[in-house]
């Protein structure tokens, strides 16, 4: 049987399984989802040891020291991974709660009411926790889930699979509603998203050129993840204290990952004053800064930025600096080399912040507060599946929500059409 | 200039007109409407001329007679086309409402509000009204829309988006709001539909050859129509008489639109009593029957039912039968022959009303009423850019709403992240 044909059965099978799953109840799925948890502490030794295999093979294959860092699994980790588990066991359950009720002239009662999406499949690299996290947020909003992790991580994903299936099963999950695809086979990943029918939603967890080849070959929903070039615009009317605050921390307190500040833009009535500030309190943290001309004659020695950083994530202990004329040149940038993701005004004049948070098209804008917030933990979700920056069903942090969609049903008593 | 430059110049001025559409008042988008409305029916002789350009061109290209029927304006169906933008300037502008608002434990306030899609393109075959109707929606909710009509109604197309275009802009509809795709080249759609970055969205309006060719291309989001192959159930428990009212209203009311029956499911324990009643009031409407075994065993001389016909769309006076032992059976037939658009049952037993409502997966689900109402109109939105059988963002008939995606607003006092 080819490859082809493996998939069909896939999705088949998680079809299959995705009816079964929408007609559970919150109590039973919430004990599905401790007994998963449970499972992966019974087993540990097993899927640790699975993890070390996965690990020397990756040593062997001369993987770097940040991939080999994303692969490992410790008890601690592990510790967390039941721990989010048990977490989302206890949120509460979207799937079937009403949005919304009317009743027509012609006396049919309508009520969308929240169901599941049906089968997600889910792409990913290295980390392992996300075998698990993911697998915990699609159970609890009833979807299946089809799992196509690293092939560096295939021995500790199988390992954890078979934990959450079997402590699931235990407690009345459906067969095959936590699916891993085996087969090293790249091609898989291109059958995976052109099943339509059988996978309603494909979310790639990963870089760039992953999520672009995803896309690329996609026939099904994609719910994209890019990068974050978040920015930070201090407003003429900003104190000045507080935008050095919110600066240090939007660049400094994590800066590896997608809300992190990449460009800060200054208005140029304050930039005198506020770019040397910055410059000794970002360069105690050895932030290198890349400015434009105007940053760079207030501070002596700062790099030249290049048009290619007004694009850049850096991800790293690099911030690009421009002085801006006014809200609106900050906002057009922001607009033009942005990304859509986390973007904030540090501004005690109405008129700035008004004209910012109407004009700035991302997911979250923010005023006077770091951009690191965007994150489902932060925005009170509970849980996330990532951060979306796309714009149709789910933009900005995805939560348990997000992972569902309506229908509605609809309450007649003979009710026919003139 | 090539093809692609063109396209991206398109791009470029649809995102600058969407920025400042963003920032259009409920009132000013109002006027607009209207404005674009009193300029149709100032230019009606020079659209119809322009009509009458194309009808010759189909007519001596030998489109058939349903095809020049679907290209056709008239003065009465150019009177629904103002008729139906000044209902839409009418509506509610969802534009601008909040979702919904909550407070952090750290002080942040989060407020999720309703903000435009962006860059809307739609894809479409001979009808001219959708020029006009589509266009009125996308700029209700504040998105330019971006226009690819089928080649046989260019001219009229040319002479809507004219005269749109001139009655908004001197209300102040930004220039480049509403755009014309006139090039006949067939690269062009694909060109639009990988424009990732500067079109938000693709709604494909037409058969399913266009869809699945627009599906295959894309790399933007893209909410599809298809086909709608809708089930009624008649349970064991149902009271016959509004069967047969229903069943006759679902398949002859209008039988060439999506949302008409195609399939009937009758309990076996009440075949026997329905289906000759059923057979002899659609046999009054020129219906022709294919059925199971069952069903031709109960209605002599009725034609014979093929595994294609339970997949199949007729749109005409046709409709296939299966008797079913259960609602559990109706289910399961529904969930493999259907579409996921519109299916009902008749029964006044409780359970089977549940486990039917429950486990059709389908965007809308009746409970005795006819099918036919799945319609924008129908359910209240006030208008409809068409019905989505897909399960992503929108689901079952779109409206205002379902042409918005929100962002999130975030106030702080200076909240770092920890």
């Amino acid at each position: 049987m080819g490859l082809h044909e493996d998939m069909i059965l896939i999705g088949d099978s998680a079809l299959a399984a995705a009816r079964q799953l929408a007609l559970l109840g919150s109590r039973k799925k919430k004990s599905i989802l401790l007994a998963m948890a449970d499972e992966i502490d019974a087993q540990k030794d097993a899927i640790l040891a699975a993890n070390a295999k996965d690990m020397d093979e990756a040593k062997n294959a001369g993987l770097s020291q940040a991939m080999l860092d994303r692969l490992l699994l410790t008890n601690g980790r592990l510790g967390n991974v039941t721990k989010g588990l048990r977490a989302v066991a206890d949120l509460k359950d979207p799937i079937g709660t009403r949005i919304s009720r009317w009743i027509r002239p012609n006396g049919l009662e309508i009520v969308k009411r929240r169901v599941p999406i049906g089968v997600i499949g889910i792409i990913y690299e290295s980390r392992p926790n996300v075998t698990a996290d993911t697998a915990g947020l699609c159970i609890k909003t009833s979807n299946v889930v089809i799992l196509r992790g690293g092939k560096e991580a295939m021995n500790t994903n199988a390992a954890l699979v078979a934990a959450l299936t079997a402590g699931g099963e235990k407690k009345g999950l459906p067969q095959n509603a936590i699916q891993l695809i085996r087969t090293p086979d790249r091609d898989a990943v291109r059958e995976l998203v052109q099943m339509e029918g059988r996978v309603d939603l494909v979310i790639p967890r990963g870089g760039e050129a992953l999520i672009r080849a995803v896309t690329e070959k996609a026939r099904v929903p994609v719910i994209k993840h890019y990068k974050g070039v978040c920015h930070v615009y201090i407003d003429e009317s900003a104190n000045l204290d507080m935008a050095l605050k919110i600066a240090e921390n939007a660049k400094c307190q994590r800066p590896g990952v997608c809300n992190a500040m990449e460009t800060i833009l200054v208005h140029e009535s304050v930039a005198a004053e506020f770019l040397p500030k910055l410059a000794a309190q970002l360069g105690e943290k050895n932030v290198e800064m890349r400015g434009d001309a105007a940053a760079r004659a207030i501070v002596p020695g700062m790099k030249e930025a290049v048009e290619d950083d007004w694009y850049a994530e850096y991800l790293d202990l690099i911030l690009a600096v421009r002085v801006v004329p006014s809200v609106q040149a900050a906002v057009e940038h922001i607009n033009k080399y942005g990304s859509r993701h986390s973007d904030a005004i540090v501004a005690e004049a109405d008129g700035a912040v008004k004209a910012f948070t109407a004009r700035v098209d991302s997911a979250t804008v923010y005023v006077n507060a770091s951009t690191r917030f965007t994150d489902g933990g932060e925005f009170g979700m509970g849980a996330e599946i990532g951060i979306s920056t796309d714009k149709l069903h789910a933009r900005g942090p995805m939560g348990l929500e997000e992972l569902t969609t309506y229908k509605y049903i609809i309450h007649g008593n003979g009710q026919v059409r003139e």
